[in-house]
C-alpha cells in the first residue's frame, strides 16, 4: 500500500525527550520534569457539582453539537475577566490552549515563513507550528524577556513573535514593566504582530505581572489562555481572544478541526466559575506552587553550594531554570539522574537554533516539599559524580 | 499591523450555506437541514452516574494531563467493539472524529495532492482537508457507491481516496457488500490508501450493514469512528485505527494540535459503557430514526405525489438525499422554504467539482414525526410555488 507521506509529516521526528521521559513514569521516580499542575489543586467537589446541575439543568444542549465560537456564557466570562476591554464576540474557545497554536499556525505561517520566538521558547509552540513548516528564528533575550534592538534587527517580514511574558515555560522568567512598553512600541512601529501565550499569569507569588502585551494594542495581539492551571488540565479548555480583522479566519480553521470544543466541559467550567469561584481558588494554588517554588530554591542553594550552578526566581509560575558549569551536557545527564530516581527537562529542545546543552527546566508544582528535597539533593549527587567523571576525562586528556 | 495570511487562510472563504442556516435556529423553523442526532437520545442519567463515578474514585487523574494516544481501556474498548482484528494499540482517540480528518490531511495532503472522494462527499471532510490545499477529485457515484472503473481511472497518483460506506452523509446510501469486495480488490492493486469514515455504521433499522472497508485490507485503511452517534455529540468523542506504519505520524500530529482528547470525557464515556451499555441503548436510537425516516418516505410520498421529485430509502443512519425537476436550484430554493418555516441544506456544495443544483439533504433525526410532516407538506407547497414561477418564466421567456 503506498502510503505516502506529506512533506511536513515525513519531517516529524519522534521526541527523543519524550522517550527518555517515558521512563520517568515508572514508581519511585521523583518527576521534576513534566508541567504537571498539582492534583491536589483541582476542585473535585466543585466540578461534581457542576456536572450534576449542567446534566440536570441543561442536559441535552449539554450534550448536542453547538457554535464553533463556544459557549456564549463562557465567552462572556473570559471577556469579563481579562484585564482590558474585551468584547466577547473577539473570545474563541479552544481545545486548549495548545490548539489556539494549531490555529495560530494555520492562519498565519505558510512554509518558510519567518516566525521570531524567545530564546528559549516554549517547546509546544515549535511542535504546533512545525506541521505549517515555519522558519523559526530565536530572538536574544536575557532575564527580562527578548531583547529589544535583536527583535527590530529581525522583525522584517517575520509573520508574528511568539512571546511568553509572564512566568514563561521553559525558563519561569517575567518580562518586566519597562520591556512590555518597549516590545509592544517596537513591534507596533515594525507593523510585526504578536502571538501572546499567558497559561501562567494568574498563578503569581507576590504581586500580580505587569499588563499582557494585548492589553497595550488590541489590534496588534492574539492572545491565547487556558484553564488548565487555574482549574484543571484535563479538560483541555482554553481560548484566544483576537482582532476582528483575524477573528473569522481562525473561527474558519477551529470550525475544520473539531467543530466544536466539547459543550459540557465548557458548561461544567462555566457553572464552576460562577459566584467568583476562582477567586478565593485560585490563591490556593498560588499558596501552594509559592511554598514549594521556596522548597526547591532553598534545596538548590543547600544541595548545589560549590557546584557552581546557576539558577533563577521565578516570581510565579511552575517552572525554575538552571545552568550546570561548562562541560556538562544535561541530555546526557539525564539518565544518569534518572538512575537516582530524579527527572528533570533538558533545556536545549527549548531552542529554536542550537541550544545551550547546560541548561535545564524543573518544575516545582507537582512534587512535594519533602519530595523536592529529596530529588534535589539526588540530582547535586549525580552532578557531582558527572563533574568529577568530566574531572578524570580532563586529566587524562592532559598530556603527561 | 501587517496581518499577512497564509496562502491557505487567504482562501477559507464563510460558507454561504451556514449563513443561510444560521436563520434556520430561529423560533417556528422546522429544520431537516443540520446533522443533529435527536437530543432525546441522549442517555443523561448514566452520564450522570459516569461523571459523579469517575470524580469520585479517580477525580485528580480524570482532570490531569494525559496520554496523547487516549485513555487506555476507553482504547480497549474500541478495539473490542470493531469486527475485525484490532489491537488497542492501533487506537488513537481523537477530538471528535472531524479531528481524524484533521490529522488524517496533516500527514497524507501536501498541496495540489490528488485526494479522491465520492460524488457527492462529506462536506465537512472537504473542510477539513482543505488547508492542506489538496487537489480534491469525485469519483462518479451511483446508488452503492463509487463507480470501481471510475475510482481505477483516477487511482495514479492519488494520495487516497476517502469514502464513507455507511448511509453515507449527505446521500444516506450504503455501499453494497459486492462493491465493497471491488472496492477494496481495486484499492489494493492500485496501492491507493482508503481513508474510511464511519460515524454512523451503528444506526441501522433492519439488518448491518456489510463488514467496514478496513477489516478486508487493514494495512491499507484509516478508519475513522465517533460516539457522537451513538451517545452524545457534544462530547466530541471520536477515535482512528490506523496501520502500524502510519499510527506514529498521526500520534505526532494530535500531540502538536491538543496534546490530548480531555481525559475526563475520555472517561466518562469509558464508564457508560461498561456493562454493555451500548447493546440496549443503540437499538432504541436505532427504533426512533426508523420510525422518523418511515415518516418522512410517506410524507415525500403524499406530498411531492405528481411533482418529478426523486429521493432514496436510505437503511440507515440520519440522512436522505432528494432530486427536484429540472430547472429547480435548491441553494434559491432554500430562502423560500424558510419563509414557509422549513430548512434543508442543498447538495451542491457537497460536490468536489460542480454540484447538482437540484439536489437536496433531508436528516430525518431532529424532528419528530409531527413535524416531519408539517416541514415536508411547507416544502411540497414552496417547491409548487416554484415550478409555477419556472412555468411563468418559461412562458415568458417563449416568443409570442
Amino acid at each position: 500500500m503506498n502510503w505516502k507521506l506529506a512533506a511536513r509529516a515525513a519531517k516529524m521526528n519522534p521526541s527523543v525527550l519524550r522517550e527518555i521521559l517515558k521512563v520517568t513514569e515508572r514508581p519511585g521516580i521523583i518527576s521534576l520534569a513534566g508541567g504537571l499542575p498539582s492534583p491536589k489543586t483541582f476542585p473535585i467537589q466543585a466540578f461534581a457539582d457542576a456536572c450534576a446541575e449542567v446534566l440536570h439543568n441543561d442536559g441535552q444542549a449539554a450534550l448536542q453539537y453547538a457554535a464553533s465560537e463556544g459557549y456564549a456564557p463562557l465567552r462572556q466570562a473570559v471577556a469579563d475577566m481579562l484585564p482590558w476591554d474585551v468584547d466577547a464576540s473577539q473570545v474563541l474557545i479552544t481545545t486548549g490552549s495548545q490548539q489556539g497554536l494549531d490555529l495560530v499556525a494555520k492562519v498565519l505561517i505558510d512554509p518558510g515563513s519567518k516566525v521570531l520566538v524567545e530564546t528559549p521558547t516554549y517547546l509546544g509552540a515549535l511542535q504546533a507550528f512545525g506541521p505549517m513548516e515555519p522558519h523559526p528564528v530565536g530572538v536574544a533575550s536575557d532575564d527580562d524577556g527578548v531583547i529589544v534592538d535583536d527583535l527590530v534587527a529581525k522583525a522584517k517580514d517575520a509573520r508574528f513573535i511568539y512571546l511568553l511574558p509572564n512566568f514563561q515555560n521553559p525558563t519561569g522568567r517575567t518580562m518586566t514593566e519597562e520591556r512590555r512598553a518597549a516590545v509592544s512600541a517596537a513591534a507596533a512601529a515594525a507593523g510585526l504582530p504578536i502571538v501572546e501565550d499567558n497559561p501562567y499569569g494568574e498563578l503569581w507569588f507576590d504581586e500580580a505581572p505587569p499588563l499582557p502585551l494585548a492589553a497595550r494594542n488590541p489590534e496588534g495581539v492574539i492572545y491565547l489562555g487556558s484553564f488548565s492551571k487555574v482549574l484543571a488540565p484535563g479538560l483541555r479548555l482554553g481560548f484566544l481572544v483576537a482582532p476582528k480583522s483575524i477573528y473569522p479566519k481562525l473561527l474558519q480553521a477551529k470550525q475544520a478541526v473539531d467543530l466544536h470544543t466539547p459543550i459540557f466541559t465548557q458548561r461544567m467550567v462555566s457553572a464552576v466559575m460562577k459566584d467568583r469561584f476562582l477567586d478565593t481558588h485560585v490563591p490556593t494554588i498560588r499558596a501552594l506552587y509559592k511554598r514549594q517554588r521556596d522548597a526547591m530554591m532553598a534545596a538548590l542553594k543547600r544541595e548545589m553550594a560549590g557546584l557552581d550552578v546557576k539558577f533563577n526566581a521565578p516570581k510565579g509560575g511552575m517552572f525554575l531554570w538552571a545552568r550546570l558549569p561548562e562541560g556538562v551536557d544535561t541530555v546526557k545527564l539525564l539518565p544518569k539522574a534518572v538512575e537516582r530516581n530524579v527527572a528533570f527537562v533538558p533545556g536545549a529542545p527549548f531552542y529554536a537554533g542550537e541550544g545551550d546543552p547546560r541548561t535545564l527546566r524543573l518544575s516545582f508544582v507537582t512534587a512535594s516539599v519533602e519530595e523536592i528535597d529529596t530529588a534535589i539533593a539526588a540530582l547535586a549527587q549525580t552532578l557531582r559524580e558527572e563533574l568529577v567523571l568530566l574531572g578524570d576525562r580532563k586529566l587524562a586528556a592532559t598530556p603527561a
